[in-house]
């Protein structure tokens, strides 16, 4: 960890002394930046940004152009994996992630097999050495990977879901077996997608569960943390952070699971957030990307709120409830790091 | 009350002794069942059965004939209210309910004013005569509403959202005092809303607040709780119950609203249910609508669990935890009701 001249986001992952608060921001490389939008525009699509190289390694570097952030994250996406795994992924225009092959039934399921991540998944691997090229060791480089259920989720509803991704909820209770198959391959997938990305160079990983929040905490533990921990376990030393959305009071076995931080949304008071997870993580979150659309003022007053509540918390890490959304204005972004900073 | 032959739920709602265990089914009138689709085929749309009291009351009946519930509930929809404020409401094919005119500017907001219940919503007071001289007293006739809150969110984004609401949402950080504009004009229209059905006869009346739980605890009370409170004032004597899905801790604050009873979804334990609320309020809730696709033995696990933790609660009554799935095969609906009640 010398190596890098910030590490105040890797120390305050692993609960140790920082020189000042790290702030880092879900999505920070994105669509709320003109230059992200250019860059995209070069690319063609969502998708081909992700897969070359140069142009992720550049959007992904955008935002540390701007703002003091404390850590870059590599610009990709959670459903690469069953990309990977032969579902041909697409964006349909203000439509979301889509499927060209959806899980139909249990042969699709059956014949899944887990995608080498230095072929299949090359592109992501040469865009971190890229990237850690250009940063030179200035900031730690997250990686990141969806969690099985959640990339499931998708998978099985063949992309985005109208409703609440009926379809493997249903198989939740009507097939658990044939569920629980899909869950272990997407976990040895996704332990070996991310210890590829640590010997690519990223310094921590971080594992999205955007719909482990539709669970019952029965079904939490045994269809969603389950299998985050096994992969938790499989990342070794690399410090790892689990985000859960809508997690509520799962959030005390997430904190058992192993990783060395949680994700917090902005629907979790942080005060409840540290009284459940009993000091033994490091926490991040959890400003609702909405209120940088308010007021300085009111904003002002609410990433205050936040710093007082996480005032001498041996570990927290600055961050949104959630990804930033595509039209918040860039100023209001600047603001933040700043007033986090304590500039 | 007297006037009733089985009056359980009510009793329930008002945490008095049960002669069994009161069920009913959140959109029990609906597309799981095939008399349901032959009327709705009948009407042309979903909003032509709303609007249609005879066709409106056959529904409302239907699964009462096949089921042996303790509750029937006025069929009808949250969005009948914007579409009496003139938005006119109506149903794209798979794409959940739009508006003609959304609000798009304040001017729009500030134009909406209060319908007249036997004016503009009488087919609802019409359908709930009906429905009050069909039933003869058998038993108690739920009506129902929006919360401002949810109602509100539909009608900034113009119908359902592909995100989480965002236009409302960042209405609440950058121009609260017209929100509270157009919660308080919805409040009002929901108050008399409320009552005139009250006065058509409906025994209990149920707030519906699918959205309350995006918001943070704060702003859950100050834009969401708030208005609902307010409405089960003006509700009197008739029992009220608040469902607000995705509630989690902010259950503390509706028990303590001055409701009856609180609706609890799947997510949230009962036996926490329990704990938050600490016994001021009768509990409504929860089991998994996706449950009704598991094999008997684990709908049997499921409902046994449910009732064995509130076994002695002065004040429960059995529910799913959000509304029945269009798919849902009707056997293993009476099997519910049936093993609830102890058959």
């Amino acid at each position: 960890m010398t190596r890098l001249k910030n590490d105040n986001f890797l120390r305050a992952l692993k609960r140790q002394p920082v020189d000042r608060q790290p702030i880092w921001i879900m999505r920070q490389a994105g669509r709320y930046l003109p230059e992200y939008r250019e860059t995209r525009a070069k690319a063609g699509s969502f998708l081909a940004l992700c897969k070359t190289p140069e142009l992720a390694c550049e959007v992904t570097l955008q935002p540390l152009a701007r703002f003091d952030l404390d850590a870059a994250i590599v610009f990709s996406d959670i459903l690469t994996v069953p990309d990977a795994m032969g579902l041909e992924l697409y964006f349909a225009e203000n439509e979301g992630p889509r499927f060209m092959r959806s899980l139909k039934n249990e042969a699709d399921i059956r014949q899944l097999s887990v995608p080498d991540p230095e072929v299949e998944l090359r592109y992501v691997m040469d865009t971190i050495r890229l990237i850690q090229h250009e940063l030179k060791g200035r900031l730690p480089l997250i990686g990141f990977a969806g969690s099985p259920w959640t990339v499931a989720c998708y998978m099985l509803e063949g992309g985005s879901s109208k409703k609440q991704f009926d379809n493997i909820r249903r198989m939740a209770y009507e097939n658990p077996p044939l569920l629980t198959h899909l869950l272990e391959i997407l976990t040895q997938a996704t332990i070996h997608y991310l210890n590829a990305q640590i010997q690519s160079g990223v310094d921590a990983v971080m594992l999205f569960d955007t719909w482990g929040g539709l669970l019952s905490p029965t079904q939490y533990e045994a269809f969603s943390l389950r299998y985050m921990q096994k992969i938790t376990e499989a990342c070794g030393t690399t410090p790892t952070i689990i985000f859960t959305k809508n997690a509520g009071l799962n959030l005390a076995g997430i904190a058992e699971s192993g990783c060395s931080g949680v994700g917090v949304d902005w629907t979790m008071p942080l005060d409840l957030a540290k009284t459940i997870t009993q000091g033994k993580v490091a926490i991040q979150g959890n400003l609702d990307p909405l209120a940088l659309f308010a007021p300085e003022i009111t904003l002002h007053h609410d990433i205050e709120q936040i710093l007082k509540t996480m005032k001498n918390y041996p570990g927290f890490i600055f961050n949104l409830g959630h990804g930033i959304l595509p039209n918040t204005p860039p100023e209001k972004v600047a603001y933040l790091v700043d007033t986090v900073h304590g500039c």
